[in-house]
């Protein structure tokens, strides 16, 4: 069973809800809206992902009939309900920003325009699908300004949430910067960059460390990276220069060493004079074992002599800010704009546009958010991308997508390219947009005073 | 296709070291051990979860076609190696402490012992699988202990880490003793009862609250559960009141009320009061937004009249730590133990087995680990659960694991029971495998002297 595309990853009150609307002819079309409500401490910006998976989904949902027999024997639901499930489709237009876009809180990364009931459905899966991607980007991303120039990998699969987050992890990291991911599936799946060098264990299964090297080496030639924290670092590191000339001999280069444990700065320092010493001035020094941004600040800051690193739990979990406070809300029903006005979660009504202005150095110099119909100046970041249920064109290829995001970051302020936890983007909520949000507010409270 | 499934949810390192075990008959048997290291601050305990999928998976591991074509294209492969991925299966043995048991540091909850390719292969995923479902019961339990006797919902798929991470945290959840998920496809798979009630999109679909509320209440009458905090709580609390006659008079019973947002304690009480005062004492009160173990201790020590709660985002990511410091090692190989020295990261090696005593009130109180050969007092909790590459008997149904978690729950001593940061389990290291650790320093050591 293909989980990713399933109709019932969805809440039972959404299920609830369309046999509601169904029963009470509210089939209207339905505005909804992604977003980020507020940014968690720790990010300054957000990266947009996900939509890809997103469109994949909205296209093809169908009710196979193994759920919709499951779905009758719930006994939860009318019959009239489970028949009209029976060729549910997505019809609904789809505006989105592109991947790779930085955004901030509020800023809609995407709109469907459908009617309630199918605009309902898919509220669950399309935050899940939207959020997670967006979470890594967002993440990864920060590793990226943190070391430029340096080769970050995914190495994240082993305690990422689940199967479908270690594939997307190496998706959203990829488009953020990183150069590629050592999860299998992730290239085949994507067509992403991967990268692996050796493990402990192997080590371990021979009697002594550098018949393990010889062996490794002998069987995976191509772009050899050696493991050397088993047992002692810096002897390992000996070994490896002892056993540079033997390998020569026979053909075989030493691309790299791998560093995962111990402390990395003063490690890389000593393995660098090592292998420098011992004539290896070009094989590299590769690190992993717990690093996130507090190290590779520590890293750069020291200037450690690492070439590449591992980035694994913390990037595919987000560790510091595994969830982001985001939101798929009604914003407009029937031709008239919806507001939530809950405590603390407040919501801006209506279709919305973002429009950006650049300074003259081509940096982002703030954002407008208002309504669609109020003419900014500024780059619009919204378009249409899907008509009646169907992807209007193809879809960005992976590299063109984290070339966008790669430019994106590059326009970003200094400050945010720092990660300047004091850096606040300007965005600026237009005339038209303030106006509509104090007319729905009026509107229900005339209804509510109707009601009484 | 069908991720969870897939034989290249592995890293590329495990592939190029398979390539080079092959290549160097190094294809005896080994023993790998999945643990966990150390406990985050916020756990004093751990509940093992994922087994069952974890055996899944193992039985079911082939590499189809699609998967050896893309490895060929790859060019990164001898064609002897992929042409040994054909018929590429698992035909270890598995012993395992069951889902459901309460561990801790160093206590392994999972052993493979197989050919070393195979034991290597399958690392990646086997760690993907055990560490989320094991985060999550974990994270679920100390919920379940804090609030005994009120109704625990999990209402985290959005939020969680992709497809895979919301259904598993749903049955992991139930496993330690939630009453079920709003999640279908959760319900679908594992038959885990379902919960929902309704969105603010369809208070706002609708022209007034009451409108929404009646249109719900005629469509979904069985369990009706009313959101009542859109617009203003108090009022729509007492627009239940008014709208309770009127649809009893109809046969249908308001069931309960939802608070989303705002100040819950407070609310609840306000809004209790009004039910009650409106006659509609048996109407009970669920909450939701937010919700984590502060939040939940709060509801406690106030005593919040609410009566069940539903749990999303800080269950489904495990927010406060959303990532466990686990490991698969090598401890055997060639029917030798072997032992990772690595600085902060060093094993205990062999086949290590766990018992546990009681005291006597069926408390837990202590556990022993050592090597399985050891006999020592106390239950054992690992057995072997497949021989071979298959399954030994029919896996315990999912209430009966979850029933295992209660009992175990039940066992721990009151501190644990109480989440006391400060508790501290006895888990004494056995003089056998203190020993064995011993001699293989020793032999490590002459190894590396006899290399240099």
């Amino acid at each position: 069973m293909d989980l990713s595309r399933s109709p019932l990853l969805t809440d039972l009150y959404q299920l609830n809800m369309i046999q509601a609307y169904l029963e009470h002819g509210k089939t209207e079309t339905a505005v909804f809206e992604f977003f980020v409500r507020k940014l968690p401490r720790g990010r300054e910006f957000l990266v947009a992902a996900g939509l890809e998976q997103a469109l994949d989904f909205l296209e093809n949902l169908r009710f196979p009939q193994e759920d919709i027999d499951w779905l009758r024997r719930t006994g939860r639901f009318s019959e009239n309900f489970i028949s009209r499930l029976e060729d549910f489709r997505f019809t609904g237009d789809v505006y989105a920003m592109p991947e790779g876009t930085v955004f901030f809180p509020n800023e809609p990364i995407l709109r469907v325009v459908a009617p309630l009931p199918e605009a309902q459905l898919v509220e669950s899966r399309l935050i899940n699908i939207l959020h997670f991607q967006t979470l890594i980007a967002s993440k990864a991303a920060r590793h990226v300004l943190l070391v430029p120039g340096k080769q970050l990998v995914d190495f994240g699969l082993r305690r990422a949430h689940g199967a479908e987050a270690g594939v997307m992890a190496a998706r959203a990291s990829y488009i953020a910067g990183y150069a590629g991911t050592a999860t299998m599936s992730a290239g085949e799946l994507f067509g992403i960059p991967i990268f692996g060098t050796m493990a402990h264990s192997f080590i371990q299964a021979f009697d002594d460390e550098i018949s393990a090297f010889e062996a490794f080496a002998e069987s995976r030639p191509e772009g050899l990276v050696l493991l050397i924290d088993t047992y002692d670092t810096e002897a390992a590191a000996k070994k490896v220069v002892a056993l540079a000339p033997k390998l020569a001999a026979r053909g075989i280069r030493i691309h790299g060493v791998r560093l995962d444990s111990g402390d990395l700065v003063a490690l890389s320092k000593s393995v660098r004079q090592i292998l420098d010493e011992g004539g290896l001035q070009d094989v590299t020094i590769f690190a992993s074992g717990g690093i996130d941004e507090a190290e590779l600040k520590e890293f750069r800051d020291t200037k450690a002599p690492i070439d590449g690193f591992g980035i694994g739990t913390s990037l595919t979990t987000s560790y510091d800010v595994p969830a982001l406070d985001c939101a798929y809300k009604l914003q407009e029903y029937a031709g008239v704009a919806r507001r939530k006005r809950s405590a603390g979660k407040a919501t801006w009504p209506g279709r919305k546009q973002v429009w950006r202005s650049y300074d003259t150095n081509g940096r982002m110099a703030g954002d407008v958010l208002s309504l669609e119909t109020d003419n900014q100046p500024g780059e619009r970041l919204i378009h249409q991308v899907m008509k009646g249920g169907r992807r209007m064109g193809p879809s960005p290829s992976l590299d063109e997508v984290r070339n966008h995001a790669a430019k994106n970051l590059a326009q970003l302020p200094e400050p945010f390219r720092q990660l300047d936890p004091n850096a606040d983007y300007p965005v600026e909520i237009g005339a038209t947009l303030l106006q509509l949000t104090k007319e729905v507010d009026r509107h229900l409270a005339q209804l509510e005073e109707a009601a009484k």
